[in-house]
């Protein structure tokens, strides 16, 4: 809400969410000085540290959490605080605890000391607040009350946050914030609770890089490795996963999933049976775990794959082997009883594929009707409980969506999750006046993605703008019971997952004013608040860019070559790197790790690739025409293929001395059609060899009545009687090269440049004629004159430097010297009868010494800048 | 001559300077290697050393540099080779000497084991070759003997830089190469005599950074400074030096010469004042002195200044001060005396300006000839011999090449120095077939420049491309007497000085197919060889860039905003800056300090000030619309400013330490006219208030048939009668941003957004109109449509998604998901009458949800690129 609308009227639309954001921002990021004052409490001061007590009965998560709290206060003081059993206080005291479930917190709030407000009843909240006096013999007290396990597990992270912690200090290597003391604000912090009810993500297509990853520093993808995954997530105030679940697929071969790899090991991800602590654990810090839109009744279909001759006849079609379909169902039921869980319902066919046709809609609609009503069954039969007790989903993705619409029946207790088109773009919601869902609605949502038409999976390719738009959009909706991001391997989704899950938690803290004051408060927690307002340029700047066409996609064609767009584009992305390199040389060391994986990778990646196809398209071109400056552009992809392995190299082996190696095998060049070849291809290129290389023969074509034309690509070079020959001199002058006959003690009797184009002249009798040539002084008497003329048409001499000498030193000579071309103008006329067609203009350099760098014929339409403007197409023989 | 003279033609043209440039080569660069082989001598191996065998008799400046040698093989084997009197030679011998001062060289050439005709005679030559049994008792030597004693001391550096010493190896930091043993090859390497015969610099207008950076480290200009000068220029095979001779010029102020700094110190430098031991030691290290232009008989302007009482009437006017000035001249040779010198002729005025007005043309050629007339006497008394015997050379720059012009008349055996205008471009060279002076000529050349129109002394600004054609056309005119360079503080010059220098020695090595070669050579020299090409392409291309429009020149104007020209450029320069500083940070720790200050630092001030003038035209630009994103840019120029400080910073105090303080402290910023101001000057930028903020009131203008438009930049937005308001969701999408009515759970009923521009759409009834939208699927039944319609025309009605759906979803959906963007197109209907006019369209958002991103009017000018054609231009109310 942006200087358009009329500024009350604009306040009054922005009021809520503006001050809700704000309120935000004052409660929760003033917890923790480094300054003590009146009313602060002690949590760190010189060098003693307030104890952290909790009560041994509370939830093992929580307890656990504040094992985190403790180990987070040591990263940033180098002090470990104490932990204490509730029942024996010190005088003063860190109370951590959750309302039930610890007997301080319980006692405070029956004394009044603690309102009940923002806790009883309420999901996942907390308070932190000082209470002075709040038992007999302890003076003063800070407290950390949740409502429920994860409100209070969400209240000691927030400490840990704003005592400088990053959430993404294991995923992103953020190191903490050093302070030598640590004092809390006095006040009553709240959480409220959040508006979304389960946040969450799905790790998927997790194979190359993460699954390669786990096996290397963990073993696999197991609890080792998935409590880091817990941990990140309820720092990050989520509470639901669909943990991966991927097959092999490294060669497109659909019908047969590999479930070996070279070494005998399963190549896909099973939560369940790879690693039996997984679920248990996921319990135990208090992750609510669900499964992927086609995975029903908590079992993945990995376990259905590797062991399916346990299940009547192996086949996965409710129609043919409903009884053994059952059986695998009841177990996932009886697997997850005792955990918190969201049991997805429906079934979709193999491989993420359509069921089976049952022969009609009506008959499909029967068939998914009766796997809901025997799911619910089976969800009853092993609670023991009525089915609506157990959270169920149900979700609409890609033709499910459809039969949704048709009027499939999903029964009133079940949420309902609707979903993206896989690329960000909300695909259906409820409409805001019509029948309405009971079990209400969630959103299954998309930053990578690997399908068509194209995997999106090596790096984030999504805009924080445009998930704002859509997610907003769904929340107006009123859809708010799951929302959940499909973020491939984590890394390196970790910006928009970040925001995903702030939007989560309250979809109205942002608006179109703020929201790039986001990008900036995740920069100052991953690299310090001096670095924030340059590093969220960067960093939105590259996801603006690479929103524009995802790598995968990307190739020579992407852009336009002839207008300049793609270099245009090419330079801007480098230009971008300058920036990220800039910053990187410039912070220091313990925050380079955390940026070069979240900014300085992704933006020198992308450009390299922007690089590699700019020149890919330009040895196309020159290749085409012959000339051998397409040599120079083929090494260029070259080297770019090579840097592209360079920098996944670096991403892989020397960020954090190695600990995210494999995140970065994915291929990314290369693709033909949705599926990645089996490694980067290099491109194609042409190579020019010096037979082929033929002179000249450029014809030009007019566009807005201009021809501009390099000097150099001329259409026929005549050296004349002399012993001089035509000379390019690379690189000369502002653009391309110099052209002029050499050597210069030889004369220039009989030599000529003739430059051919497409006219459109119309009436006019005579053209403006431009030649830049290099700034050379009348050296010898007499200075130095050219003859032009179209063919056809008459000739017209005339001098180009007789006037600087030292006579017109300030006037002439200095300002021609410092522009160091020399551009003279002079009325040509044209042919006459030619029409619309072919023009020879021919250029004679009547003294040596003259070197030409741009020729250009004007109509009307030329713009005098300072590059004398970009060439005009041209077709070359 | 490259790709366009007939093949055969141009290698007969092409022949001797190739073959030549070849030979060279083939000659020198294969001196050394690592490895034995049949024939090569043992310089280093096996942790010994051959002894460097000289005679006592030599001269001092020889045996000084085969100390030079001595340490160069240390720094690149770490061992160090004993020095042994020639008297007594080891079995294994380095003998170094020159012909006619070392008995060993004179007895080889003597017993024919060492031929003659490379040497005797000879200017400045030297031969490098190996000779079995030289002496009784010695089995083997490498002989490098000089026909003089330069001759010997090239070819002791020559060896150097061979083993891998770069010249620059003090003056840039270049690491030397590492080498565990070295072997000379076997062979006879004969340097040739260079083609011009004094080849030098001149340090100028070397305050305040050469200056101050010389007191600091050296406590001032004196001669523990000036023997690096000497050792550089020897290593690069110069012999000629014009010392710096600077008055302070911290201020403009013409009339009154400053002649004491701040703390009492002399202000200016005097060669031969402030230490005396300069003008000894130029001598005794080879260097033949001169004087600058306007500096006669080998004293300084300073000298003049400090001393000017002790000489007459204190008047520097020949007419009323004649005795002074003799008197004055007359020490000036007495000083020199001793020493080789090239004595400077004529007179110019106070301070480099003209000399008084005798009153017409021929007076003034009179007190010239008579002045001249005088300084030939005193040489001829001073030395005892004819005035033919002592070097002389007489200048001919700014007004007195004029005066040459017109006939004065200058002795036969002066040399005549010719000049540039200062900025690289020949003014005057002598006919082929006319009259020659028999004394020959010079060449004055400049690389830094301090004088109109605006001083260029910050940074290198000339291309070697443009150096070379000048200097070939200098050498193909016959001027091989002097070459001179000036070089300013010597650094950041030292690329042109290397390319200038290694010119000056053979002019033919180069040609315009071997040109690029050199900068992959220097770059190797510096950075190690597979650096060398990237490294080289950075160097030229920033030269090239830098050319187009020096630093202190540059400003907000330089470049055309409205076509895009000028962030196409900045962008290019950071695209470059991009290169550098990967190449730097991919450099072993060694090599950064050299690659730092002759490629990264120059690219990254450069590119810095691009980004800061190009955002002072865009806050320029925005201010004047009122337009809040000007502050962006306010921002953004300050923190270029500041940039450009921190950069200049690094290089003063992080390169080698601080080795190179002061050298970075050049105004650059904020010129006016040619001299700087007193320090960079922050460019006035523009802030726009929150209440100067109007939105809306853009007018567009067709350009080359088509109207571009950011839907942002509409000229009025009518929220309707709903509670929505148009909102600006800044950056989302390809380019600028998008446009909604937000919240979407309101009505759309009457909002509107118009656009006004002019068209010439001549007998066109209808132009199509393209509307890009953000990709909104049809998330509601029915879809998103808009109405469209010029004011005075009729509206017509399109859905923009309708097709969206699953149904499609690998022909429609998936494609415009990936595309990111939905481009509506239609046949618009135009008011009719209206002629070249203003047209107003309006758009009407049907239902809530959709993102306006760009509106294009086409009236057939429209060219589909992925960014949808820059936007045109426009002015806004």
């Amino acid at each position: 809400m942006k200087r358009f609308i009329p500024p009350l009227f604009a306040l009054l639309l922005m009021l809520p969410a503006a001050v809700q954001a704000q309120a935000d921002a004052r409660d929760m990021d003033s917890l923790v000085t480094n300054n003590p004052s009146s009313g602060t409490f002690p949590l760190v001061a010189s060098g003693k540290t307030a104890a952290l007590c909790y009560d041994a009965a509370d939830y093992p998560g929580v307890i656990r959490a504040i094992g985190d709290l403790r180990k987070d206060i040591e990263r940033v003081t180098d002090c470990a605080p104490a932990l204490h059993a509730v029942e024996m206080l010190p005088r003063q005291a860190v109370i951590i605890g959750t309302l039930g479930k610890s007997r301080r917190i319980d006692e405070l709030v029956k004394s009044g000391k603690l309102p009940a407000k923002d806790l009883r009843g309420k999901w996942e909240s907390f308070v932190i607040t000082t209470i002075d006096n709040p038992f007999p013999g302890t003076e003063r007290a800070v407290v950390i009350a949740g409502s429920d396990k994860r409100g209070t597990i969400y209240g000691i992270y927030e400490l840990s946050r704003q005592l400088g912690v990053s959430p993404w200090y294991w995923w992103a290597d953020v190191p903490p914030l050093k302070r030598k003391e640590a004092y809390i604000t006095s006040g009553y912090h709240a959480s409220g609770e959040p508006k979304v009810r389960y946040r969450g993500i799905f790790i998927n297509d997790e194979i190359p890089c993460m699954t390669d990853w786990a096996r290397e520093k963990f073993g696999g993808m197991n609890s080792g490795m998935y409590a880091h995954v817990f941990e990140l997530l309820l720092r990050l105030r989520a509470n639901y996963l669909w943990p991966g679940m991927w097959g092999s697929f490294k060669e497109y071969n659909p019908g047969v999933p590999i479930l070996f790899d070279d070494e005998g090991r399963y190549e896909g991800n099973s939560f369940n049976e790879d690693d039996p602590a997984n679920p248990r654990l996921a319990d135990e810090y208090g992750i609510v775990m669900g499964t992927s839109h086609h995975e029903p009744m908590q079992r993945s279909q990995q376990e259905w794959l590797r062991n399916k001759q346990n299940y009547g006849n192996a086949e996965w079609n409710y129609v043919t082997n409903r009884a053994g379909i059952r059986k695998f169902f009841t177990e996932g039921m009886e697997n997850t009883r005792n955990y918190e869980s969201i049991i997805t319902l429906g079934m979709r066919g193999d491989d993420d594929k359509p069921m089976a046709d049952a022969g009609s809609i009506e008959e499909n609609f029967r068939v998914l009707e009766n796997i809901i009503a025997d799911q619910r069954n089976i969800i009853r039969r092993v609670t023991g409980k009525p089915a609506d007790q157990t959270p169920q989903v149900w979700t609409l993705y890609k033709e499910v969506l459809d039969y949704y619409d048709l009027g499939l029946n999903v029964p009133d207790d079940v949420i309902v999750l609707l979903c993206d088109d896989d690329w960000g773009d909300v695909r259906y919601l409820p409409a805001l006046n019509g029948k309405r869902h009971s079990g209400g609605y969630g959103m299954y949502y998309h930053a990578g993605y690997y399908g068509a038409p194209r995997a999106s999976k090596w790096l984030n390719m999504s805009q924080i703008s445009h998930i704002w738009e859509q997610l907003q959009l769904t929340y107006s909706y009123g859809v708010d019971k799951i929302w959940i991001l499909n973020v491939g391997d984590i890394k390196p989704c970790e910006y928009p997952m970040d925001f995903f899950l702030k939007m989560a938690w309250n979809p109205e803290r942002f608006n179109s004013t703020n929201l790039q004051q986001y990008a900036r408060d995740f920069c100052a927690e991953q690299f310090g608040q001096s670095q924030a307002a340059e590093a969220a340029e960067i960093l939105d700047t590259y996801c603006k860019y690479a929103g524009r066409v995802v790598a995968e996609m990307m190739d020579e064609k992407s852009y336009d070559l002839e207008s300049g767009e793609f270099k245009t584009v090419r330079d801007a992305f480098m230009a971008l790197e300058a920036r990220a390199l800039r910053q990187y040389l410039a912070l220091p060391g313990v925050r380079k790790d955390a940026y070069h994986q979240l900014v300085r990778f992704p933006v020198q990646a992308m450009a390299n690739l922007y690089d590699l196809y700019y020149s890919l398209a330009m040895n196309r071109k020159l290749g085409v025409e012959k000339d051998p400056a397409a040599n120079y552009w083929a090494d260029r992809v070259e080297a770019c293929f090579r840097h592209d392995a360079t920098l996944c190299t670096e991403y892989n082996h020397d960020i954090a001395d190695g600990k995210w190696n494999h995140m970065m095998d994915q291929v990314h060049i290369g693709y033909t059609f949705w599926h990645p070849p089996v490694q980067n291809i290099m491109p194609q290129v042409i190579r020019v060899r010096p037979e082929e290389v033929r002179a000249g023969g450029y014809t030009f074509n007019h566009k807005n009545r201009v021809v501009v034309m390099e000097a150099e690509h001329y259409y026929t070079a005549d050296p004349g009687s002399g012993k001089a020959a035509w000379t390019v001199i690379p690189d000369l002058g502002r653009t391309l090269s110099g052209v002029a006959l050499m050597p210069y003690d030889q004369e220039t009797t009989g030599a000529a440049l003739t430059y051919k184009m497409k006219l459109a002249p119309g009436n006019a009798r005579t053209v403006a004629l431009r030649v830049i040539t290099d700034c050379t002084l009348p050296f010898l008497k007499g200075g130095h004159s050219i003859a032009a003329a179209f063919a056809g048409a008459e000739e017209k001499t005339v001098g180009i430097n007789q006037e600087l000498t030292w006579k017109n030193n300030y006037s002439k000579m200095y300002p021609a010297a410092a522009e160091r071309i020399i551009e003279t103008v002079l009325e040509l006329p044209l042919p006459q009868g030619n029409g619309a067609g072919e023009y020879s203009l021919i250029l004679r350099p009547l003294n040596p010494g003259i070197v030409f760098q741009k020729i250009i014929v004007d109509l009307g339409g030329y713009e005098d800048t300072r590059l004398k403007m970009p060439e005009s197409p041209y077709i070359k023989e």
